[in-house]
């Protein structure tokens, strides 16, 4: 199909398609001659994953390119899939983050964690750190009670990575990593409304 | 305090201060002459308030500020607050964004909803979408499994707010909402590094 089809199949403009091979987020069609090419459905399927991607993951050009990057890679083990998908839309950490607690706290926990990783342990710091400089305290038990769930939530996870190959369960670890955060972060807030109607509201 | 002991308290440098100052961040100190005010312990903490809410919540200027704005503002009932927080440091919905799935589901998890809130349902719309559009099939029961884990979470928060001030429980939503949502999401990736070692690593 012509780029003016694939604008239409995939409802993402031309202006956008063509700023997207540029940046290298879409692969180049087959040249049919020196300023036409021709695409197919690779390309509107890659194109509604970048969508998804930078839409509803909240992610930016340069982040999309590296999760792209993930998935067209070679792969060699399942079990480094994980770290190399978080890594790769994870910001790089702040050096000037103490993360001593969010160690201790990961060793009391009993968790194994990539050693290579610092992006997420620094997140736990930083995210601790930002509850402290606002002055809010955790209720008793409120930071166990969200280990646990956070827990169940991944095993589930995990258990369901597909292991039949190594592309299917780096895509599956990807865009579980990148687009199950906002449903998440959605259903917390809609369920504490819920809870809210329930506790306040007397109707 | 002067500005600068300010800034060595609150470890944010000068002009970072003169700018939330600007921009209504940080309330005027008291002028002690035409060129110098002078500064006190409220100025730390909401220092330290701003800065958790950009730096561990992620939130911009515009929004760091809404939120401020809701923790200052006069309040009148617990149940309304909620929804207050949460309009505060969601982004306005998208106009374009079908949210009767959402819609449905939230009416079948029987949940009750903030009507005037149409920005956490079109999250939870978006977050679907961008879950279809990557062609990524969440497994069976995966969706009421985070349903699930999410309305326990949220239960135990609401239960939490508290009562005895609505200042009080403004300040416990809106810090609530900000600042545990990294928080979940960096246990989330550091939990699913912990099932992925026990299920893939034989050591």
């Amino acid at each position: 199909m012509r780029i003016s089809q694939l604008a239409e199949r995939s409802t993402v403009p031309i202006a956008t398609i063509k700023y997207y091979l540029r940046e290298g987020l879409l692969h180049e069609g087959e040249l049919t001659s020196a300023t036409q090419a021709r695409y197919d459905e690779s390309h509107v399927q890659r194109l509604r994953l970048v969508r998804a991607l930078i839409a509803s993951g909240g992610l930016s050009v340069a982040r999309a390119r590296a999760v792209i990057e993930q998935l067209d890679g070679p792969h060699e083990h399942v079990g480094e899939v994980l770290g190399i998908a978080q890594g790769s839309v994870t910001p790089l950490p702040n050096a000037n983050v103490d993360v001593s607690r969010a160690t201790d706290l990961i060793k009391k926990w009993g968790w194994r964690i990539d050693p290579g990783d610092t992006a997420s342990v620094t997140a736990l710091a930083v995210a601790l750190d930002g509850l402290d400089a606002a002055g809010f305290d955790l209720p008793d038990g409120a930071l166990d009670h969200y280990v646990a769930h956070m827990a169940d939530i991944a095993e589930t996870e995990v258990a369901g990575i597909p292991t039949e190959s190594v592309d299917a369960a780096v895509r599956y670890v990807v865009l579980g990593t990148v687009l199950v955060e906002p449903l998440l972060l959605a259903l917390r807030r809609l369920a504490q409304q819920d809870a809210s109607a329930r506790r306040f509201l007397l109707d």
